[in-house]
């Protein structure tokens, strides 16, 4: 009997990432083909052109702040919607291969991501070594296996696959650090229904002309209940001073108030681009209640007011 | 051939007042049946009841401000809606019967509205003459007529029905005051089609343990471009600081601007009473221009965005 | 030794009526000279000229509203201040001569309040009576006394003086109505000294060319945690549409975040009449408790943020 | 005779990048002391423990954006202020030794920011290419010139220095590209004089048990008529959610307004942190004129309002 196709996935690749890891817990992509890519903007195009179905890119960590490609890449470029993401632990380790010792690493391979979240420990451990940014976690690793470089910050998936053996654990300097990764797919379906607990992607490109334009979106969103949980700027490249904002906000596209305020943003900036409504993620260990609607905000209320404004509209009041 | 039945209008009597010069100006009332009321209770109880089709009685003049007992009688009892304003020059002159001069004035029957708009003439020509506050213009006229006071600050319609003498024309110390009237009907029929310069009336009770109610009642408004003309706070009776505000707006609730801001009021207001959308009167020679509604919140605008989020909904960007 | 003369206290007369009893609750006007006003208007005169020290006036109540002549005289001519208000029950009474019974009322004196307070006892025991406007419940007493009118609605303190007896006791509507009278003195002297519970009286006139002024003027509250009790548009007298907005607040000029929310408003807005800071007075039998000053908010938060923004502006930081 | 010392002045190194050219458009540092740093880290060190007066440090990218690093390190220790900025155009070069071709270009050392910029130049002109991230334009011209990679993305300051031929110039996707540095001192003077085109950039950390904080941030600033020209957020490293938001507003801590602001911000923000007030730097040929403040928010009107506010408390009101 001829099955469907399995779901063709990419990822940021290389190999033993954190972003394989997070792509593992996503059961479609252990049953389906895991493809790395060599950039985010590799992993976009794969789904942009049909090479792939969906696309798993990180996209802010709780340390190193937004991943300024991936927003970047997202809106140059045709539409592409977030339909989950994935929220893993980042655990860093120092490693080398088995004839380096700590007291003689003189050069570390690390994705500016992980210097940036192990800064401390290198400090305090390896001040002289001298940082050399590499591409991915992945590349770190190898950079460590074939002699680049004296060590490498990479992930514990990393040791094994490479050959490591690991010099240090933990040196991550916040220890609870975590990555988000999205899930990125062509749009063309509806989004994965509500639950409850939902999250809803956008960027905004605000009219420059006017005064007070951020407080304007801020407006619209609270004005209908709608609770702003990240925004995010990244420039235009047209000049300084012009910035995309990326929102996020709790909520579903498909309930009212988040409908309602869609719409005025619609109407008020120059652009907005959805970018998805999806279940929330939240890391092993740490989840935390759904923040509901306020009170007169609910779907139910929502109808509530249109039934009355319908009757209304009919001259019908009582 | 059997016609329709004329309508029946009542308002705020007695005859030979203002409020009957306005209703004079509406053409079905010219051709309908008339009754004056002694009072507005009377005259919204007739149409409540169903003894009357329409109701005219005193809104807010420019001088002398809002109609109190009017607001206060609109939203104690079933709803009623205003279908249309009229707005008429108030040119109040002094009158006594043939025997009286004025310089022998003593005691002036008016109406406290009329007092109100008098007050700076009655001062610098007759400052000893007592004010006798009256129900009406039409009493006052009836007053002096009747001997029981010397003079009467009445209306011009009012001279020759009494056979009274004008002592004095043009009193009001705002030359060109006015008073705005409204026509009340009971629900059942939808509001007259939008123009592109409608008023839409309404009260609304806030919940009064909330802090910065009226701010956000504004911001509703504020939100969805639809400019407010007039506010006004009426006691509830329940205990000082406990109100109902009048609110009155630029739009017409067929509107989408308007509908989403009535919706939102609803939703964060204890009451919202809908009191109607009718075309804005404006007093004779002084049309204004219609204030269009801001940039990015016509009704096409609001398609535009409905049908985007439409898209978004089923998954379709592009 | 001569002693100080005594403080001349004028209020709106004539004798008899619940202003006095008001009166006669402020511990210096029992010491002091009292005086019947004709008017509201004649009473602020007497303050202004010189010729009394304070004039106790109506302010609102809890039925009727605002006294709208008071606004208007408040704001129509040199400035005064309130220093403190009185909150007195509206216990009203219907009387008559000794020879009148109820079922042969035909006409009965009333202010125009008094009325609006007992319309439903009026229509459900003496529906068929003629309500006569006159200018004060004193007035009403007379007018019953003298024989003009049947009976007369007013204060219990009018009963033996005219010789009437009481038809009917407690015929308000709203048994707990109560009034609100405001003391009135020429400026020159600092307000009186904070006490935690303290309301500040404005007006302001609003930038009619501004769309949303109603809204900033809100927000300049807001903003600073000043929470805005009470609301009243008055005509400014120009045309429909001009009003002048009469603001109460909780808190004391000489607070930090009152002081800087006036100035915001008089920044903001075309006029702004401060109408004195005063503590706070509450009918017998329902004190409430201060509302406080909203969590960093206070003056101590006020000299804390001052203290640190002088240190920012020196150059000192840490 | 003995002159004053010459100031110190670190620099994000190494020699020949971007930022050693941005610190020579300052006079004061052409005369005086200037040394490399090999990270924003140590250049701020430097400035933080007195080894050195001032650093100057990349601060935002036109197409790159905030300069993530020196966000987190200048919140992540004692305050430091910005005394100036420099906007510098980004003219990238695509350099190589001698005996190297565009057409066998393997590997490209790119700064990860230098990177981004040039994506699509690589992309379409050497698209097999790995690009090796390297810590500086520095780096990666010496990288080329030591052989470790086949070219780099440099500054032309590069090219005499480390030997280097150009292969292509101007390969930036955006040709208008600029990055903009800040200098930074330590605390201890006041801020440079008020120029009427000065920048204010602050941190603020808001209540994350708050709703809606970020909008009641950007209300306190928009009351007083404060633009905010820039607003990035940065994770504080606790969790996913916990943001530093920096925000740059038009406008001088000695300003009336912006200090009213900035009070305003410390009452209700967890905490604020002050980053200086200095001149607006632009980029060359493309001065703006400065942004005034709004009618009623100089500071001529805070004068007068603050002077009549002395009069309410005095007492005297006209």
């Amino acid at each position: 009997m001829p099955g469907v196709p399995p779901t063709r996935f990419v990822y940021l690749g290389p190999e033993s990432t954190f972003t394989e890891q997070a792509l593992l817990t996503i059961p479609a992509a252990v049953r389906g083909i895991r493809t790395p890519a060599r950039s985010v903007p590799e992993a976009l195009e794969a789904v942009r052109s049909g090479d792939a179905d969906a696309a798993l890119v990180p996209w802010e960590n709780s340390v190193g702040g937004a991943v300024g490609v991936t927003l970047d890449e997202l809106v140059d470029g045709p539409a592409l919607v977030i339909t989950r993401d994935v929220v893993v632990p980042v655990d860093f380790v120092l490693a080398a291969r088995g004839d380096r010792h700590l007291q003689n690493i003189r050069s570390v391979a690390a994705h500016p991501q992980a210097f940036t979240q192990c800064r401390g420990w290198l400090r305090s451990h390896i001040p002289d070594a001298a940082i050399v940014d590499v591409l991915s976690n992945g590349a770190a690793a190898a950079s460590a296996a074939d002699g680049t470089n004296d060590a490498a910050i990479c992930a514990p998936i990393a040791i094994d696959r490479f050959g490591l053996k690991v010099l240090a654990e933990k040196i991550a300097d916040h220890p609870d650090a975590v990555t988000r990764f999205v899930l990125l797919s062509r749009p063309g379906t509806p989004p994965p229904d509500p639950t409850g607990d939902d999250i809803t992607s956008l960027a905004v490109w605000i009219a420059h002309d006017k005064v007070g334009a951020l407080l304007a979106v801020l407006t619209e969103l609270a004005v209908r209940g709608v609770n702003l949980t990240r925004i995010e700027s990244r420039p235009t490249g047209e000049r300084l001073g012009r910035y995309v904002f990326f929102l996020e906000c709790t909520g579903h596209v498909a309930e009212a108030r988040v409908g309602e305020a869609l719409q005025g943003l619609r109407r008020i900036c120059a652009e907005v681009r959805f970018l998805g409504s999806y279940p929330r993620a939240t890391p092993p260990g740490t989840r935390e209640r759904p923040v509901p609607p306020p009170a007169g905000l609910s779907d139910l209320d929502y109808a509530d007011s249109a039934a009355w404004l319908s009757r209304l509209r009919r001259g019908e009041l009582g």
